[in-house]
């Protein structure tokens, strides 16, 4: 199997707090995203800082593109990104819109969804998705399971890349240990630890260790 | 019947062309909005500029929040809107916590959503829906019919405040006529019209026609 990536999310609230984290883990993590949060208080200015930052790492724009995907694309890939989110509940035409242009688009599962979707998916030519506990259910408690597993091995079966997410800490990567995870995505576990660089070479070391 | 809102939708690319346009029609509309597209170029700039020019009238970031509802919900509110929209595949419990940090949140209907969900989101406390065509839809040869004024018609029977958005224009109106339609909105069929202001100011005229 081959070693899952490990990408750092930047949820801040300000480009400078974001520049700040980003400096400290940046070439430790494989992937760099600007989170939602972040684009929606900068603008395409979070997108065009971390590219100028990294000229040659896959940046990821957390747009979460629900509507005129070719517009908001063709703006990410200028700024710089490589990837970006569509959310799941987005139409097809706005998925092969925005895939037309930037290299890749991810679609990012929340709420109800099925396999025919996903399968909808895969035939309008999206090879990724991102599988996702939502923030505000984690607050409200729910935890990673069973259910979780089955549906991201579904999703690596229909042969989707698939990122994982949502308040993963190194010790809960073992869940997945024999699964083909594309990408696991890390933010405050990563941002807010004490020594944010040692975090995230202990998410890779894991990565390494489970997936060797 | 009381008269629809009318709100015109700023999806520009930059903040001065974005300007630019509201400024021709900014007086004539009851609610201006800060498109996505806008805000994800622009950041929270775009909805702080539009209320500094506005200092009294209704104004709509339209984020499609799908989570860390608390978070967008207090930037946006902190940046001057009243009003946040959150995309309906988001949880409930992003829902309620975008809720409690605005005056209102109002659920952007794409994809497939069921009468139960919205009962959930009634449930949660949440009044407001946007019912929409996908503009990439609309691209592709969708348009208005009987289908569409049914969903309406069910979510203002519920008791929502439903907004009415997607390639519409004047000669539409009349569709909705005799249903409680809360507020439409339009976009390109203001900010691309030759005179804008004779646009907005056309939309205007019919509702009071229509919702007399």
């Amino acid at each position: 199997m081959v070693k899952p990536n490990l990408q750092v999310a930047l949820d801040n609230n300000t480009l400078e707090s974001a520049l700040s984290d980003v400096v400290a883990v940046g070439n430790i993590v494989d992937i760099v995203e600007a989170g939602t949060i972040l684009i929606l208080q900068e603008g395409k200015k979070a997108v065009s800082s971390l590219r100028a930052l990294y000229p040659h790492k896959l940046i990821i724009a957390d747009t979460k593109c629900a509507d005129a995907g070719g517009t908001v694309a063709k703006n990410m890939a200028d700024a710089g990104a490589n990837w970006m989110t569509c959310i799941c509940s987005a139409t097809i035409p706005t998925m092969k819109s925005a895939n037309q242009k930037i290299d890749q688009i991810q679609v990012e599962l929340y709420g109800d969804w099925t396999r025919e979707n996903a399968q909808a998916w895969l035939d309008a030519g999206i090879k990724q998705v991102i599988y996702h506990q939502s923030r505000d259910a984690l607050l409200s408690g729910v935890s990673w399971g069973d259910k979780d597993l089955n549906k991201v091995k579904m999703l690596v079966d229909m042969g989707f890349k698939v990122s994982v997410t949502g308040g993963l800490s190194v010790d809960k990567l073992a869940l997945f240990q024999g699964v083909n995870v594309y990408t696991f995505i890390a933010g405050r576990a990563i941002t807010q630890a004490d020594d944010p660089a040692k975090a995230a070479q202990a998410f890779q070391d894991e990565l390494t260790r489970l997936w060797p």
